[in-house]
């Protein structure tokens, strides 16, 4: 068929070496159609090869690597992801993130998702409370959502969710069976952008260090701590998908979260609940105040900004032979 | 106290980007004293994050790389690995093989142990027969174990292990139990180096394709077999441990092993057993035969070579401050 891709000839593995064997698996790797695939799989394989050739890797070491992997495998059920947890933990989710999510400035800068959001929290008017724990310190949170022209954005939905009063998410407890939600609720903006909710004071809490991660922090000599935080989750049609958190100024964590989610715009500074806001919203004057603009990208101005991001992060790297297919980087196609 | 290290400030993590955070992990991932954890991990998040910039990864892939992962530790069990039929799958075994079993000539080249190598299989007397399958064609082996000096080994542990007549190992049977391991057994060497044993006649078989490494191959176009060998495990104190396998030539599957484990060196061809070895060895005249003559290095051979190549590489990627710390490498302390 004129036109038609030429079959790529299936290549003669053998006497694969340690100088040879990489171009070898792209090779074999390099059969199937969809281009994105095999540029992953081809920066994948180079790297992971890199990664063994620089360190000279030992088969013991390889073996402790595989025992680790299969370690965090097997720790994941369905409320607790290990996988998340590590990728957390080395800094890869906060990166992904923010290329995925790039923010022009007067947005909400997004962070880190954590292995605790899930599809259990229920809807809830605004003005209702999220969190059931008698001694949680009580917080109203005050907030609006916008985009960046300054415009109210009614009906988003907004995923709340943060631990207990000990720093326990739901979820972690034994006896959860998703029946009854904790800490965490869906609420709606109204026509002017507003959404406002009952909580409790966030406070900080370890990351689960019973499992392979922990072990691997204890022998890196962190700590597992998170700062006080309550994370947030926008989705609007037409609007870029923000997976946020506001952070408390003053935490000890504060410069050391372990999951480097931390940024100077999501830390807020509490303050406290006036007469006239606690005859409106119900509350006990002196209770702790949060209020919050969250602002919100459009996807195309997102789609925009990241396209044209990437392929200059490509020109920096010396790759001018990429192209964006669908959103995705691929190398152009002779 | 005089001469003690200074102490690693910790740093301020805050408002990290995709340019700045993998310096700010390194330095969090510092504050350990073990040298060779810190340049593993320090090696390992700069590729992880390297990968994620130089393919613009997206929070949908990051989410779909976190579900396969799982999926191969799910898949794990104590007669299943998957995350080392991934390794092998993707060349990194054969590469680990490589750097931390360097060959010198005229010495039995290494290749991947892979996932079916057991800790059951039975010491047996040489002449015994390691398979119990009355459908596979039988194999009269004769093997013989020496040094790079020609001199013979007395008692290696030598094990043994390949499929039954239809692929399949005992371990991937779903009955199996560890009681009676087939096609599998530990023999030792005489003092002439001699070992002995009756086989079957090795046949192609399909790596396990029913869980998430099947489905990567599958997605890549690339087919699951592997070529018809034996697999030889050699221990002798004073010797590096020597993971190899023996390939039939002429097989359909040669050069396109899914594992990348063939080399020239290991492919064999099959002879016939003559009157006068059918009567020493009590098996049928004109059964198949199979002969090699394995050739071990010594532990301080291998060292040497293993240090050497070590250094040789790090020079050729201009990392000239690298050095070796029991026999693995490590940055110069300043």
């Amino acid at each position: 068929m004129a036109g038609a891709r030429p079959k790529v000839e299936v290549p003669i593995l053998k006497d694969l070496t340690i100088d040879n064997i990489t171009e070898n698996v792209h090779r074999i790797n390099s059969q199937g159609s969809d281009p994105r695939m095999k540029y992953i799989l081809e920066r994948l394989v180079s790297h992971m090869h890199d990664f063994a050739r620089e360190t000279r890797l030992s088969t013991q070491e390889w073996m402790e690597g595989i025992e680790f992997l299969t370690a965090v495998g097997k720790k994941c059920t369905d409320v607790r992801q290990e996988f998340i947890l590590l990728s957390d933990t080395l800094g890869l989710s906060l990166l992904v993130d923010s290329i995925d999510h790039p923010k022009p400035p007067a947005s909400t800068e997004g962070t880190v998702l954590g292995p605790y959001h899930t599809h259990d929290a229920q809807d809830i008017p605004t003005g209702s409370s999220i969190s059931a724990d008698p001694d949680g310190e009580p917080l109203l949170c005050l907030c609006t959502v916008k985009s960046t022209t300054g415009a109210p954005i009614q009906d988003v939905k907004i995923d709340i969710w943060e631990t207990d009063s000990k720093g326990v998410y739901d979820v972690q407890y034994e006896h959860y069976t998703g029946d009854r939600p904790d800490g965490r609720a869906v609420i709606r903006s109204d026509k002017e952008g507003v959404f406002w909710f009952k909580a409790i004071v966030p406070v900080p809490y370890r990351i689960p260090n019973d499992g392979p991660v922990g072990q691997m922090l204890e022998q890196l000599g962190r700590h597992p701590w998170r700062p006080s935080h309550m994370h947030f989750m926008f989705e609007k049609e037409g609007f870029d998908h923000l997976i946020t958190a506001l952070y408390l100024r003053g935490d000890p964590y504060e410069t050391s979260d372990a999951v480097f989610g931390v940024k100077e715009s999501l830390i807020i500074d509490l303050s406290t609940v006036n007469a006239e806001q606690a005859k409106k919203y119900d509350i006990k004057e002196g209770s702790k105040l949060l209020t919050y603009d969250f602002v919100l990208v459009t996807d195309e101005e997102t789609k925009k900004l990241r396209d044209n991001e990437a392929l200059k992060a490509m020109k920096a790297l010396g790759r001018d032979n990429m192209t964006i297919i669908n959103g995705l980087l691929v190398p152009d196609v002779d």
